[in-house]
């Protein structure tokens, strides 16, 4: 067995990350550390009965003992932990932003950079785009989840994209995304029977699709990204907006594109959030309007979006089977 | 006392229309018509010792025994019902589709049109835009619930939008708006947890905008409409991404044309449907990003977008203040 | 026109008292206190446009220069306020617990009693059952949101019931009654897709009603209460189990005892949250098995359970009509 | 591996099936049949890529083919089926009341019974309470989803009940229970939002509830249960009030009872449906009032209340460990 850490162990994603690798036939956890310095079984009476475990204090000699280490923290702390786990020569999946972007993004965008060295080597964690560099990486930048619904939905259509029209990405999510902090748009009162957007257009996400759209493209875009909150705990909806060059059958270049991919659906009515809820499935929807494409995409925010992702690139880091251990069976009815 | 009819009493607008008559100091409901024949108090238990009414069968003669007669049908009975009206003299506030269109938009999207006369002189009852000819009418064709909220957000745009660029509409409407029959739709299981898009482009609704927007812009204009279904009762959010010739400052446009406009707020966040939920109010937001501007608009689908400003039309119609009667305060928290 | 203060009016109860005292025909808003010291439209955006006023630091002299004062603050809080406002003679209407128990119940349940001597002429304000009362006061102790709906329901079996079973009330709440503070149990994630009690048995409310029934029983009586959170925002369902000491029938008896009440619904149908939330209404079902009766009854938790009582109260001590300015017509649908 | 069909496939519970035999070591789907007639994956498009097969109009001699049926039927088409495929020596285990009283009983409540023969031998598949018969049964009757939740929690009780006064089971289910069909009481726009019991006092279940509750006190019972639909997808909360004979420490008295059993656990805190929702636990809590005892049992209805005890069911049917793909981890957050 594969033994691994989760630092960040009482966050929703961290909690997502145990119970994925409860179920994985290749890893272990062997340690969860965390502020919070209580038993997962009692920030998660959930896990009574099937997962009993103290988070420690994060300890970067302990974690350093695994063969592989997850980090579920915010930024500015991951790369404070993740520097001393990889000079240590330890593989590491960072669910935060902060091994995502280039150096001049990430410093626009965020905070100063206080791990540059290992930045450079950092490899882009969505699988289906960058999978050879993953494979020989120490290091995976997890993708955000706005950004992994946004570019499995565009990235086919890169290179015929109309330079002069913006991308219009209007994004929709479930209050988990939000995290476990008790705070005004977590508010129960707030958010059911609401619907709003925020950050709209200024939001973290829009420069990490749009730095890894104008690479695929090889070209500057520009993205106007709007992202909501939605009356629902856990899953995303994106839809994409784009003009073409010209006109294209968007149904069968996404069905070239993806044709090898299990975990990539083109589906035939507008994707749906339950449809893949509690799975590693992004949903594709695809429709035409001359040289308009609409592109409708679905994931679970929690999984394809943060913690599936992350054990499908740990599984990539550690030379197994992309698919092992990723859910396929959504929540449904 | 002004005595109105209401045909069509037993649905969700129908029910809103009663509630409003209920507290307006000039209207009484003189009939409720429709196919249930019931009481409308054993169809909403929540009228019981508040207003306690049969429904008759719809009884032209009785109908044109009053002033006022509100049509709360599906497109196609509306006509029907509304055509012997008029040539007895009623004044008509119609809430389904018949009258809205240009004859030929009309029988392209809905049916053949039983009643060319009368559409020729119909107005469009959307106050903001169209008040002087409402004041003359005979018969008003109220708005569709996704053209209100979006219409109002783009009318003082048309003159400066970018032509050769589609308009891109998202919008998001509670579930009230698939009205009050059971269906795969409406099914809890299938909506609670839930978002996705249906019939996007094709909704009935983009000719009535694209109609609409071209009479304020006289030119022709590329409308994208993609209409979803949130999990929530009522209410309405619509997202504007439109792009102009040249750069403006968008709050001082939306503030400068509904300066006089006691029920249009330009508001300082993002638009959240939880704020006019309750109420006749439509709240627009506004952000530009270059030549790109991004709007969002939202509505009670069932008042604003429906019978509140079936109700305004009506004060029109009858020479009353626009306002009277209409709600201003919400149901929040 | 009555000048009214609201102190505390940031909270849930203090906004449901500005939206009542809006539409109320002799009662206006003189001025409204709190610790937030912010204007009321900036926090519930809702009021833009409709009532924009500046919340003030809480001040006894202004307040005391209005004919009657709102407490819409927590316990302990309320009555620091109230005991200098009613020495300078004003009216008050308390929504706080500070005033409706007995000296030895306040302090067994909640702190200690710093106003003893206005408790002493406090009247419980549950209109139905001490009308009287409430006409003759100085100081109303609005009464709790689930012993309003418990004690409508079993206050005309009250002379009936079986000493020596216990009464079992299983109450389920919407989530405003928890407050507008963010913290566990009011985060979205929490309670979405969740239902479950919290301090069975020992929530300070079981007191409220158990001293109130006694008061009607003239005998000791056990009182088993459990209150859970609903899913939803606003509402509250009350099922009670009572077991008598000779069959009756109850429908019969609850349609007497409320003969004269417009705002107790008696209902064929079990109760429902959606028939009154948005009213003044209390509906109650019952029904009989042997000598077992169940009942349901179901409030509006913000209205009824507080502020449109506080309002109905209100009008008795001034004189006026007491379902002046009381909503009558629901949210639905 | 070991051939099983699923009888009744589209509806929720056999989509559970389906869901949970995808993932079970020693169990393969053979068939799915159903009135449908279409592909499972076109009914659950959540399926795609994961489990498509066509469902097939029932046919006895097919399913006869198999080592083991499941019907999930609704009553009376079950027995229908149930009989001859009994008479040729299948094993089968069947979700519908069919098999689950005793004759009178379900005479009184259901239909006539028109395979008494079987009947007579079937068992209850409440495998905490009657294990034993299980193991050496042909055919097991899948117990009710508010039985299996109400009798875990009194069956440790029942010796200690006090015989006069009635059972209080308060109980409230998820909107799934109500199946697939589209119906007033489905209608997103009447649970949303809201909350009411029905059919009080008389619910089917009420009988099955009563007679077990009898055979474990052998002693005739008062029952009183009142269902509750909540706003929410999945999972039920039943809670219990019951006076015994004299007060004893309830939690002991659950946590020996249950000792050995893996599946339920005694919380300490009062249950919550999203601890168990998408598992087959069943978590009870346990508090004393004097000899009053009040029990709060929550469970994931289509699972522990339907499909993974049926599941756990054919485990011991077929000779494997009951726990035998058996789903323990929930879908929290």
């Amino acid at each position: 067995m594969i033994r691994c850490a989760i630092v960040g162990a009482s966050g929703y994603t961290g909690l997502e990350l145990v119970k994925l690798l409860l179920t994985h036939p290749h890893f272990e956890i062997a340690y969860l550390f965390g502020s919070s310095e209580d038993r997962i079984e009692r920030i998660y009476p959930a896990l009574r009965g099937v997962f009993e475990q103290e988070i420690l204090p994060t300890d970067i000699e302990l974690a350093a003992s695994c063969d592989l280490v997850f980090l579920a923290l915010p930024h500015k702390s991951a790369m404070e932990v993740a520097k001393p786990l990889l000079e240590l020569g330890v593989k590491v999946v960072d669910l935060s932003a902060d091994y995502r972007l280039k150096l001049e993004n990430y410093e626009a965008f965020y905070t100063t950079h206080t791990d540059k060295e290992h930045l450079k080597n950092a490899v882009y964690g969505l699988p289906e785009l960058f999978r050879q560099e993953i494979h020989k990486a120490q290091l995976v930048a997890n993708p955000g989840c706005y950004p992994t619904a946004t570019l499995l939905a565009l990235a086919p259509f890169a290179p015929f994209i109309e330079r002069d029209t913006p991308l219009v990405i209007d994004a929709k999510s479930g209050v988990s995304g939000a995290g476990k902090k008790c705070k005004e748009t977590t508010h129960f009162v707030q958010i059911d029977e609401n619907h709003f957007a925020y950050t709209p257009i200024t939001h973290r996400h829009s420069i990490e699709i749009k730095e890894k759209l104008e690479i695929l493209r090889q070209e500057p875009l520009e993205v106007i990204f709007v992202p909501h909150l939605l009356p629902v705990d856990r899953g995303m909806l994106v839809d994409c907006y784009i003009q073409l060059q010209s006109a294209l059958n968007p149904v069968e270049l996404l069905k070239d594109f993806y044709a090898n991919e299990p975990f990539v659906r083109i589906v035939e009515e507008p994707a749906r959030i339950k449809n893949v809820a509690g799975t590693h499935f992004c949903d594709i929807y695809a429709q035409a309007k001359g040289k308009v494409i609409y592109l409708s995409s679905a994931i679970d925010n929690l999984l394809r979006g943060a913690s599936s992702q992350a054990v499908a690139n740990a599984n990539l880091l550690m030379g197994l089977p992309e698919e092992t251990g990723l859910p396929k069976i959504a929540y449904v009815p």
